[in-house]
């Protein structure tokens, strides 16, 4: 059973119905339908095409995976590619799933993947009946709202992970490792993101500036209020790039100040170390050094190997080398 | 008791006075008002909505917080989001107010959280009353010099916070995680920063350049001056990205230099002290060596450990090693 | 045999046909027909010049390699330079070859070295039959969608390379140096794809925007999806640059840590084996020290060295120095 | 006594009269007259301000320090502020000084500091007096003039520095920590540069675009002449950053290689050095090892200690690691 | 004897004569001259300057040295600089000669240092004699087409160099500070090769698109030609740019790699020499150890250090780290 949904005079007329009484509501002045396909078949899909005459080239869009977001504009109606995106905290994977519209000017007809769950978007419509009277150009504005909403979720969500790196980025205690690789993960996601985010812009703005547009003048702000929406989430992606990058930089950075710290450590236990080794080799030999087979001799070795050590240790500690 | 002004003829006729009183100013010509509502609750600003003819949208944004920066065109007014920022030169947080406004032609309606003193605004438009007489301009105007010099006097504290992670960086005695941990925070805070403050060139060129906008034309070079201070800080901004780009770099650099330094150090008394112990060696071997058991053996062990120390030492100290 | 084919009606009426019949064919009102010239000689290329009206420059750069992508306008004809590309992910070499074409009202004439297998483009018009009665557009829209697929699937390998890089990335078993070797060469693979990918914008841009364009308004919609194509790779290539980037950064940084955690561990083996060494050495001396020559005195060096030792190591294992 | 000109029909009619001539001059056509303020009080410039009709806000911004190179447009007149800039090769220091001008229909007024050595103005002035026919366009600019041709110079000198920096950076004498400083210095002064050069593209471009502009058709080419010192310097700006740049990052790489070296010295000597001290160690034994007390031992040990040694040294002198 | 041309009708008519004759040649309708001065005196350049009409803007910007690259537009004459560029492959220098040239409706005036060898120039037209009909296009596209050209053939010569530069970079025996300094001078090269030849796009748009040029329509195509060649040197530097950073960042990557592999091998000979050391001076106490003065001990010491230092060994290169 398809999810179809038909509007008059901004109220729904039917829903659930099958794929054949769409032509019956459309015959009635004012009405407008919605349908959605989940993995269509290439066959259903071209029965649809055919009914509503959609281009060939967006029929092959619509069925093939892997394009990028867009709105192409065809004779008699428009076609927009969107991505659904998620992220998931614990992986650190971004999640991507394309939503593909038909926009033609009495119907918005929706195709995408099982895993994406088109309950958000008719959440979206239900929660904004009084916008239903504006025709196709309500139905467009709630599937774009929904799209970008969850764009912006995701940057939040994604900034609440680099706040996270930050903290553990100065924590001594916490694996450099993990930095790395969280580091990374985010911000190859924030590839990826910024992929589906930035055509965006493009998107709207074309729906905003068409003059031969089929938006209801009355949806306009509502168009803008999305795409004020989209530049948010596209600035907060390019300052979230910039703080990733500031994350690895410092990590380098801190990196090579413990080593720096280590070094100075390592030179100063090996300096202690070293000395009475060289003393006690001293008083090894096997040649009548003064002291040699003496009971002061052994006082001599003994305090100086104490006496420079001490001396040693006190003077790096002041230097701060300890 | 909500904050609230009425001008006319370049004057205050009135403030303080309760909500109900605005339209009976309004009914005067040439009378503007200004209303101030500190967190209002989505009653109040539904109310004042419907009184003036504010759209849903625009009261929506004004409710919730995490607007970008902006100025939104609608059929009877403007809405604008603006930033107020403060920087803690202790912790090196940035704290950020939103302040929001509608623009309609006799009257400025402002919404911001109790955090933000709008008193400051209220000083910049006392300081300069002979401005009152272009009408609602003024109050914008004033609202958004107060904003951009907030914003101007935040680089400002940003670039001293620079200059004095500067005078660390080439101080040997400073941790040098410190220098770190500043310029992280200081960088940070310049990508929030950058943020409120970039969206700030569109607002006034929108409000500049539209011709159906409502600006005094007296007013043109006021707001120019404005745009101005927002370009500055926009330079400074990008200046001072720079410097602490360049701060981090250099770091890197000195603490790589200083690494080397301990290393050349490291190696240097490694082998002063590597010498006697290697010597003693030899002279405790329990073979009859030349000098075993000899007074001029042990004079022989000892000349030869001073004498190729001291060579060392010397040698070392030449090529600045030590 | 040269390579041929003409068209009349949407219907190949010809192919194979030798250069002489090419005039013979374009008589016929509606005819077009397609010239292919493998590494063509100079005499060969001027004799078709001549016959069609070739500019002497055009010429000159089909019969010289090295050219830039473009689209040149002459007055007549349209002259363009592709690039076929292909990506050998054992070597991890890109390799480029070089196809030109010419496009007038009725002919597309193609040129191109042994090592492009223009079977492909072929075939492209053959899936694609349908498009046949556009003219000469068709011909063009084939060779363009063809090479722009290849630069698709181009990118597809070289982002799956940059994906093989990033497992062996964290992989401590794999020597470091083959990823620096293997993401050096991926990244001047991508300068050089970079080179080759960008400009085609440029030339779709031109073909879609000329108002003097012969192509078939039909074929509108086929190019605009090639553009789509050059835009996808184009992204793609941005962001492959962008996670070649990131991987160099992070394994800079992984390396760095690498480096910490060796030095720590010889520094902690170092102290551990150097403190028996001191040990031994005291009880070495030729000095009457507490327990020389007696049984007790083995005990205490022998417990001395085991309890500071096994100090030592858990110490340090607590550290997690170890 | 302020510094003051008047000129008619391309000469000087009067020079160091006071203030309240100038009415006088201008009184007279075709004269045109300067004036120039050094550190002058609120209540001087508003008098002046008074007399020739400027406008409230660019006289602030003429007394206040710290506004961006700019050209503002104003009913009557420009205001323009401009930099002086020098460069102190022994500090690394960039100083600047702020140059600011009202440029009405028959008059240039400048306002400067004492710092600013204005009489460097009138020398450009009286360098090109057959100019001096054009009006108040050939103060404007010899002024311009002036001020790039400081900037150009500057910008020189800067380069030389670089210069100097480029041949200290593969000297080994040479103390890195310098490098470093001498670098950092010059990356900060190019970043303050910059600000000042920048602005000063916008500011000719308005000077030349301007359709209601007064300048004097004649002078056109001599302002492109400066906009493409301008432009040159802007270019130099930006490469010198790269230079900048590129030095930092080559200093990086030279200390990691001066590391690479001094870490395979230290190896090497730790092992020649070694070696002895392990075999001294195993003759020094008390156990009865073959050569224990014997001649022959000693010969072993010494024969041993000096063969692997030597075996060593030249081993490591051949890979090149000593 | 100056280098002087004149052409009538596609043919040379005279070269070689003085410049008193240029003005008998420019009496006859449709010829045209070149005139080229090898580092004339100013008074030289004057009397040129006055018979023709030259601006005195002009005729400076051809005396004096460190023009940018650009195209002047005068009333009656076009004024350009251009730069000859030679690339050193020994010393990594590249070498700069500034072209000028003035050209009027009917002739062409070069200027240039004794350096620069203008028969190269000569050799352009000579070989493109069939375009000589078309007036002073004809010369100004033979100088632009030799200059670019060689800017085509330095980017080649560049490339080459850096493709050398790859080569040493994973070569282990290939000094690395040969690779920083070679890669510095490349750098440093294309710093300048860029800043030559990124103004040229903006020197042949200019002459592209002017309306009111002098270009003969038909040689558009050729400056288009040249235009192509400007844009390919453009791209080409920049990929060069790009693969200069790659082989500096890849350099630090192979460095720091090194350093990781040396501290492992010392680490394991370190450790493999120590313990040899810490048992001989067990045995070496003056302690009735296990063994002590035993031959039993002697076997007891000599077997576990071999037996240790297997172990030791074996393990080490199990783990890849000797």
């Amino acid at each position: 059973m398809p999810r179809t949904r038909a509007y008059r005079d901004g109220k729904i007329v039917g829903h659930g119905f099958p794929l054949d009484d769409v032509s019956d509501f459309l015959e009635h002045d004012g009405c407008f339908v919605w349908v959605d396909f989940e993995s269509p078949t290439e066959s259903e899909m071209r029965q649809v095409a055919d009914e509503i005459g959609l281009h060939e080239l967006a029929v092959e869009d619509a069925l093939h995976p892997g394009q990028r977001p867009k709105l192409d504009r065809y004779e008699d109606f428009l076609f927009t590619v969107l991505y659904d995106v998620g992220f998931d905290e614990a992986s650190g994977d971004l999640t991507t799933d394309e939503v593909k519209a038909f926009i033609t000017h009495r119907s918005l007809i929706t195709v995408h993947e099982p895993s994406f769950d088109i309950g958000i978007v008719e959440k979206t419509w239900d929660d904004n009946r009084d916008l239903a009277s504006h025709g196709v150009s309500y139905l467009v504005w709630g599937l774009l709202d929904t799209v970008v909403d969850r764009h912006y979720d995701t940057a939040e969500i994604l900034g609440d992970s680099i706040d996270g790196l930050e903290e553990t980025l100065f924590d001594v205690r916490q694996q450099t490792m993990d930095v790395q690789r969280r580091s990374f993960a985010l911000r190859k996601s924030l590839v990826e993101f910024r992929r589906v985010v930035t055509p965006m812009r493009e998107v709207l703005n074309t729906l905003l500036r068409r003059d031969d547009s089929n938006l209801a003048p009355e949806m306009g702000p509502y168009f803008q209020d999305v795409y004020d929406h989209v530049l948010r989430v596209t600035e907060q992606t390019d300052a979230l790039r910039d703080l990733v990058s500031t994350i690895l930089d410092t990590n380098l950075s801190i990196q090579s100040n413990r080593m720096n710290l280590v070094m100075k450590k390592v030179t100063s236990w090996a300096a202690i170390i070293a000395v009475p080794t060289a003393i006690t080799g001293y008083f090894g030999q096997n040649v009548p050094y003064p002291g040699f087979s003496q009971t002061w001799g052994f006082w001599l070795s003994t305090v100086s190997i104490v006496a420079i050590s001490v001396l040693l240790y006190t003077q790096f500690k002041k230097r701060d080398w300890l």
